[in-house]
């Protein structure tokens, strides 16, 4: 489907694949919200879900195999909302039929699986992009302008809150990889694009502290993560499946010469006084506090297949993650830092001299 | 110098050693701001600064040798703000004379020699108080009941936040015993005091970013420390010697069902609004922003002396705060985790397998 | 132009009237942000500027003439963005051609030409929507919403504030229509809708503080408007030309239990820290604050023209805050409250004794 | 009891008449909080609650009628804290007795009374302090300063907001004044201290929305007033009995560059942050809002008295606030802007003809 053959008036013409809560939202975005874009197609195999979506939107293509969708000559571009043990073998499937793909993080369900993909999209065709939202976000953008205009001066210094209004039920916790993985993973992506730089070296805490039925698959619900640049700089990350007062998403950056802070409690410029309810904003989820990033990241890929270029997030993104995220998850086993290239703990033996002059 | 000989509406007649900015602070509020407290009598080797300070304050009793001072009967309480490397000896020398003493912290300059004056004062009959007046802070003290109270549910997170405006000159940074002792020590003793936890394990990163002069005392500017308390809670402090935008005291504890936040950027609810200014306050300093908790420690002190009782903090918080510190250190040198216990790095071979089950 | 001979499908034809600041903003809009939405056409008598605007948006149809616009037979909706006292021509141009409106607040330079062109639009079949922005602001949006579910009791008390950064250049006062009505129809605007109650008198201090020069045209840089509503309610208007410190639109609704209080002075949730910047953002003026609003009003408007319904704002809200704005007028100059109703000052003679017994 | 022949090391001994909610706080402070004062004495009608009193502080001269206060020669000063229509004959009896006073804010309970109070004392030799308390704030002290320092520039528009949690019982109404003499004295004062001119004109709204039986005194439980100062400058100000969400008492100065913000929601810098809790502080009232206040009023007072001086609030300040609220009143009956120097209406005959030129 070269660009050349088509009206470039014409709408990106796009299906969904999965049409749980992220892909309905998606689903929902392409049917009005997102400029040049055309919904065409749903798939899933929960049928009484795919035909409710289809239905609701108007969509006249329902399917409950994917592969019918991937068959329909005039669906340029695709989301793929699967769960994440599916992902790997549906890049591969789109990639055989030429569409373009947003797909949702993480790109796979392991580090292992992720290489594969990432590998098997070396050189394609196809347009990919990774469903690495907070990166569309406004506030993010904007910090992330202020930083590359040096306006803090160097960056030295992250720091990364992730909270769950409240944690997800057991039957997800198996088959998420973990928190570091399933949550975290955006904060390791935030980590590296803020900062512009890549981490090496991990140290992890965590425990289960609400739910302790998670550690029957060895998951906790509160972790701490230190992160270590290449260059020297530092990184904190924490993230909790149960925060008591809602979803909290908040990142500050030091530089030499100042700080920014982005994301703080209220979604809005309302403030509500009462005696008996939150004066911040309760945010329920993700879905709530980045309705506009999703939105972005989508009108993003009609951009870019419209207009040509690259997505801002690639499937070596998705990888760089799961990389941190993987380390982060070894080091929580082994109790010691792990470096994030090896994946391998950092013993007493081959522990480098702190060099104090970094800068 | 027993309670039983003197008149208990009589104010509590108290000495100052050292009148640098620490030393002057404390005699200005034992002039006027503390009730119950007369200032008689100040000590310091610098005679113009000493005379200084006398002449302003109207005291009479002016020594450029502390003994001196230690030797007047009616003195019956000193404040020491001499530096670090002296307290050692000067406890001492109070403890021969019979009077009670409120110590600027670190207890001393290094471990071991905290660890002789808690000797020292073990069964002692005088009061010794400890300079943490964060603990005397009111947004500390509300916090510290709230969590007590159990308003956020159990404990299991803290994170530390500590910046100054400007870092030290590099004369100071020689002698301060570093980044951690010299300034986190305030951290590590709000961790254990709002968990309510002893800091079993620690692991630590650090770098110069803005004063690469620091390596040359083997300092650093930026640090980040992991902290894993008994019981299995978490903790993530970040100190900075140079932030930018002014001095930023900040802490945030989350508990099973809620959070706590304590310190922002504003001094008191002002808020300037000017093109070309900062819209929250510049705080230069511990001076501006912790004016109130050094009133309130010396009025603690003087309340327990008239009414009777144990002060709040007492050396043995200072012992446990250095421990952190040195603790710290050792694994910024060692690039490993480090037992606050043994003061050792843990290896690959003595890392405990991970427990999930803390809770 | 029925809606049962076109595709529903096919976008809404729009062309724009006016290419100045707000004007271009709206065609922007109109070029990708509006879902189901076709620039197809603008028309400003500023040849340069009209075909810079055709040339960015890459739109073909480019007029000088507005008449030459409307004669289209493919445009289906207008954006009036034109200067206030063309906008009763205009309207009546495009009623005559049967083209929908967007048209830009005021609806009118005057009270009498606002009612004229309200009596013109009574029974139009063409939709008509007036440009009160600020009811598509997200934040305004949800207060608007909470105060409707009861949520903080009855409205009793409303507070708006409205600085600019900078005052408008003193040609433009001199046709403005003054502060009350080129600036304070917003904040009468969202009076009544947030209150949903009619104002009916008025009392106004105002004076020239910074711009000495608007004086020539009888126009004041600060304004200030008490508001008597029916039934009782009471609310408090102030408005500057110059704030000193960019952009500031707040407002603050009190009710039997409870507040709500809308806008702040950060953009979005970025703050940035530094020595020698404000630490709130700087909002330069309503095309950065109100940038959604502008996108969401198209929308609507949009999304009416496709799907059906009345516009949620109608000339006679353009023409309800042009008689409070009048009327605030009329006070300022006779030093008196005066009746909305009646355009009147309320004198010692018939002013009616004070009921306390409003609720 | 001249200075000459008491010892200035001396305590001053100080009386409070009436223990109240509000003279029990200065009782108390006193007792302990203010240096250089000694409670030495309290009296009040309420034999029970004087003797509570005088046993939780350790006063030994407790008594029911205030005279026999007076007559104690050791008594130097006191504090007036009795009902405000029993004041004026209080001052009185201190002024023959020879005794320095600190007296609760209002200085009577109407204009006259006031007015002969401040005749009263003109010439006397004692020291007269009113307890607005407010401009002891350390915030309304800090942003006083920076007003003076012409930091926002000339300021020309005050706005001040007072709202308690919950209303006064009906009782406490009547013998009140009302709502503007009550309690919106405080902000006119601010007003005045805080632009530095005098109020000329005022213009008021009012209504029972809340507490409809404060009708029957002829009281109002949400007020609204309008100012006009000496050389134009502008003020609105809004008072409500109940907020719904805590005591809240905010005040924003503009000024020709720049603005002010004093006051917000938080009582320190604790956020607490919890599903089914309030994120901002309930503070319940002026007691725990202002509690450093009335400590520092009571410390200038004793620091004048020792040192010497003037008070920095006089008679003539509560006079000044006193005139404003009676005209508040008299436009909320008569419905029109009322002078504050005549206390008249000014109708349309007389009304000034508007000078926009006030600069």
């Amino acid at each position: 489907m070269s660009e050349t053959t088509r009206d470039k008036h014409e709408p990106i013409r796009v299906g969904v694949i999965g049409v749980g809560r992220m892909g309905a939202r998606h689903a929902q975005n392409l049917s009005g919200a997102v400029a040049g874009a055309k919904l065409v197609a749903v798939a899933d195999p929960d049928e009484a879900a795919v035909r409710r979506v289809g239905d609701e939107l108007g969509v006249a293509g329902v399917y409950t195999d994917y592969r019918e969708l991937l068959a329909r000559d005039d669906v340029e571009a695709v989301v793929i909302a699967a769960p994440a043990d599916t992902r790997e073998e549906m890049i591969a499937a789109c990639l055989a039929a030429g569409k373009h793909m947003l797909c949702e993080k993480p790109v796979a369900h392991d580090l292992p699986a992720a290489r594969r993909v990432a590998k098997m999209l070396e050189g394609a065709e196809v347009t990919f992009q990774l469903g690495f939202m907070r990166r569309f976000d406004p506030a993010y953008v904007r910090a992330h302008r202020l930083i590359r205009e040096g306006v803090i001066g160097r960056p030295v210094f992250i720091r990364l809150v992730s909270r769950d209004a409240e944690g997800p039920p057991l039957g997800f916790v198996g088959g998420s990889g973990g928190l570091f993985v399933d949550s975290s993973v955006h904060d390791f992506d935030l980590a590296r694009w803020l900062m512009g730089s890549e981490v090496e070296r991990v140290y992890a805490l965590g425990g289960t502290f609400v739910y302790p039925e998670y550690a029957e698959h060895g998951d906790i619900d509160v972790g701490a993560v230190s992160l270590r640049f290449a260059g020297g700089a530092i990184g904190l990350h924490d993230n909790a499946r149960k925060s008591g007062y809602g979803y909290d998403i908040r990142t500050e950056v030091l530089g030499t010469d100042g700080a920014i802070q982005i994301g703080y409690l209220n979604q809005d410029s309302v403030v509500l006084l009462k005696n008996d309810r939150p004066g911040y904003d309760y945010v329920p989820d993700f879905l709530a506090r980045f309705a506009d990033a999703y939105r972005l990241e989508l009108q993003h890929f009609i951009d870019v297949l419209r207009k040509g270029g690259t997505p801002a997030v690639g499937v070596e993104d998705g990888v760089r993650a799961l990389e941190i995220a993987a380390a982060a998850r070894a080091s929580l086993e082994s109790g010691l830092p792990v470096s994030v290239a090896s994946q391998h703990p950092v013993g007493a033996a081959d522990a480098e001299p702190k060099e104090l002059e970094v800068s």
